[in-house]
């Protein structure tokens, strides 16, 4: 048995069964093994940056690691964004880079580079086959080093000769890594906090889980403590049934106010909060003076385990309040950011899983999904732009019994659009939201706070600030991809247009012009 | 006067000034700059591979260094591709990193990565200004270390506080590294080489220029000599009224073919020929047995110098013999790869800039140029797709008074088209003739050479090299990023487009449907 087809039975094997691929030469044999292990699903993106964000967002929502196909240096240069937000995100994703044969890198060809260098930015695990007999060792190795530590990035590097060499098998999986289990201690110092008044639980990365927030919620109801959610949550089960929990600012001084008067801060799968950006004489550190700071659960603990832990201890009888169904009316008229997000809201399928890459709109878009059906929601984890689309497909293949709804801004869509195509040749339930504001808006309310002047609105900066000139036509664009398209500028136009793409199976995508920020 | 500002004036005094571009926040005070630095070119795009791109060609076509404005890592990492692409063509770039501020690191923020190694892996000259007063001294160090051997890419890391500070001045530039000057002792080897009979001179890098393409023509002339060009020429001047040179072939056994029967082989700006990629039981290395290699100029000489002074010795009386101009009629009916490249050579405009990203075509479309209208080539030098819209965007900036003609294949396209936003907002003088054949052609040729099957072509491997279920749709895509755009099938109707395209200001996108190879 060739090498390829070792490693991909052992994956399969390891419960790894789809590959997000952009391969080329050096992962032939990857690829045609995908004809001797049909168990195995290839999906095919148009660009890397595609693959690493659909692998990311897969893993999310299953659970389990996903796995992408890339090649040599400069495909993981271009998975590497979306590589990043996974790397924060904590999940479990098995890279595959494919390589020069072994022999062949002595030879310094045009392709060759450091991938190892590259790959050690994002990943948490990294290793080179050496030998084909190796090649599904290596395989089941990089899926349990992927999940350890509450999920990592684990690269291995593929050299074509070991590809394409026969004296491969398949090797079994490896047992999965379990989380750790909370430590009592810790679980006993927040029961202080939270019993002293004043704490805020800050919940993230794996307690973010409806298991998770209703624990939560139960401490919230006995104690009062407050619950806040991370600014950008990996993958949180939320709306309508399930415990409010307002998310943490963006913005340093709106998240300052929200922790103002916090007593103690419990983390639960949330590292300390810090400002996403340095700004003059703000602090980065966002931990109000005077306040405890107390790790209940770190990403490698298991955070259900110890939220439920918490609850035993100071809310046995406790049950959360859940937010009730009342996704207001959206305002008729032109759209603006208010309406847009209510018209989401109203309109959200059961169970949907929400991609949000709306950047500005987001602190609009949360409260009002906080009423809305029960869903899930994924968001930009790293910072790394151009999540939205590829998660969408993530998402999508994940869960095809779900219905997957992208708020997305222009200018990140504009990063990795090409995962349009995907949504289209594999008929994924995905509707985008393409919120065209014509600018990075986001960039503009910088601007402006960093104190530059209102001047750069206009001038030769402000022209990198904004998408016009010509303004994207996402209809166009969306059409161009294989995805039906509408644009819409009025909420009535809006609800329609959302209700078509919901009721239609396939990708949709819907242009909502609205009026820029700032 | 803020860090930001001394940073772009000492860029512009020191001869750079444009800078393609993606900013983020931490970017947001060089963006302001450019309202108070007029003489610096602010080039918007919507993706990193872009502005990187653009500005290899840029530099490729000024031979001064450009510069681009990326955001932290993975802004860098979505740069990387292209940037590999500039290394490998031993391209001047000065690569501007906006990073969070010095305080701000320690925070560990979501956007937070190791911004040095990833830039190590493309970059000659890596530097992170550490102090506002420094950063001038640092930019136009930046400068001339891209300028030397050869060309480089040079990284300044720019934390957002040295952007943001006061204290700034600008510095005065650095003398520009000159190449070193030929050895004589190596021309004196490479006279005796050309003189004993049955050599190559294989023309790359530097050596591609017009004045040294008449020095390896008159070498030619009066010895016999053959001239062979690299296959992926960094900046090629050819065409006719030139002297004639094959390119290498891509496929090894090809090029083994193209190099059989020399007795030595001189290298002019080139590197000694290896395969593009490793396949089993064919040499890497493609020098022929008993072939002496001959260095006569590295990327660092003086290429031009030593091809003349080869000349001065061998040929002091030779003429280089001209390739006549004599496009043949391309054939008319239905669009193939052969009456494609006839077309676009047979419309040529003088002096144009062809941007080569044809890959498959890349063999039929070299020998129909060479007796076009004379014009400069440049190709894919790292072999990492995705190079050519970009590359057309910044060859347009760097030659406004040149047309450019970009022959792209579809799936190289995908990667990076958001390329044409730019192509429009800067009204840039682009014909980009897309050749759809709806599939990685070039990976099914691969695929076959593997030797793993015709099955391929129809199974589940073979999807993953398709571009169908849906075909993309250039007409709408370039229509969606605001550039002009039509669908042609036969060569009558490309013909027309071709002169629709050459005639009107601005760009234009040509789709060509052609049948698919293999």
């Amino acid at each position: 048995m060739r090498g390829a087809e070792a490693l991909v039975g052992s994956l399969v094997g390891a419960g790894v069964d789809v590959c997000f691929m952009n391969p080329g030469t050096s992962e032939m044999h990857f690829v045609q093994a995908l004809d001797d292990v049909p168990e195995m699903r290839g999906v095919l993106t148009l660009f890397e940056g595609v693959a690493t964000g659909a692998a990311d967002a897969h893993a999310r929502i299953t659970g389990r690691p996903a796995a992408v196909l890339l090649h040599l240096g400069p495909g993981l240069g271009n998975g590497l964004a979306n590589l990043h937000n996974a790397r924060r995100a904590g999940t479990p994703l098995v890279c595959v880079v494919g390589a020069h044969a072994t022999d062949h890198v002595r030879h310094d060809a045009p392709l060759e580079s450091d991938i190892t260098a590259l790959a050690r930015t994002v990943s948490g695990w990294v290793h080179t086959c050496g030998d084909v007999r190796d090649v599904a060792d290596d395989a089941v190795r990089a899926v349990a080093a992927a999940a350890e530590r509450g999920g990592r990035v684990a690269t291995l590097v593929l050299p074509a000769d070991v590809s394409w060499s026969e004296g491969g098998a398949p090797a079994p999986a490896l047992p999965a890594a379990a989380p750790f289990p909370p430590a009592p201690s810790r679980v006993a110092i927040a029961a202080a906090a939270v019993r002293s008044g004043g704490a805020v639980i800050l919940l993230g990365g794996p307690a973010l889980t409806e298991r998770a927030m209703d624990a939560a919620g139960r401490v919230a109801a006995a104690t009062g403590a407050r619950l806040l959610v991370e600014t950008f949550p990996r993958c949180w089960d939320t709306g309508a049934g399930r415990p409010r929990a307002d998310k943490l600012a963006y913005f340093a001084e709106q998240a300052l106010e929200q922790l103002d008067g916090a007593s103690s801060l419990v983390l639960a799968g949330a590292r300390s909060p810090v400002s996403f950006f340095g700004y003059p004489g703000i602090p980065g550190d966002l931990v109000p003076d005077g306040a405890t700071v107390v790790g209940l659960a770190d990403a490698a603990t298991d955070a259900e385990a110890a939220l439920e832990a918490l609850a035993v201890e100071v809310a046995p009888d406790a049950a959360a309040e859940p937010a009730p169904r009342d996704a207001p009316e959206p305002a008729p008229g032109p759209l603006d950011v208010r309406s847009l997000c209510a018209a989401v809201a109203a309109t959200l399928p059961e169970d949907a899983i929400v991609i949000d890459e709306s950047l500005t709109a987001a602190a609009v878009l949360a409260p009002a999904l906080q009423t809305a059906a029960p869903h899930t929601q994924l968001a930009l984890t790293g910072g790394a732009i151009g999540q939205g689309p590829p998660a969408a497909v993530g998402a999508a293949v994940a869960a095809p019994d779900r219905s997957v709804v992208a708020v997305q801004a222009d200018g990140s869509a504009l990063y990795t659009l090409q995962a349009l195509w995907t949504q289209a040749r594999e008929q994924l339930d995905v509707t985008t939201v393409l919120i065209n504001n014509a600018a990075y808006a986001i960039l503009r309310v910088e601007l402006a706070r960093t104190g530059v002047g209102e001047a750069a609105h206009s001038g030769r900066a402000g022209r990198m600030l904004t998408l016009t000139d010509p303004t994207p036509d996402f209809v166009s664009l969306a059409t161009g991809y294989g995805v039906p398209a509408r644009r819409v500028e009025t909420t009535e136009d809006l609800l329609d247009a959302l209700r078509w793409a919901h009721d239609e199976p396939g990708p949709h995508l819907i242009e909502a012009i609205v009026p820029a920020v700032g």
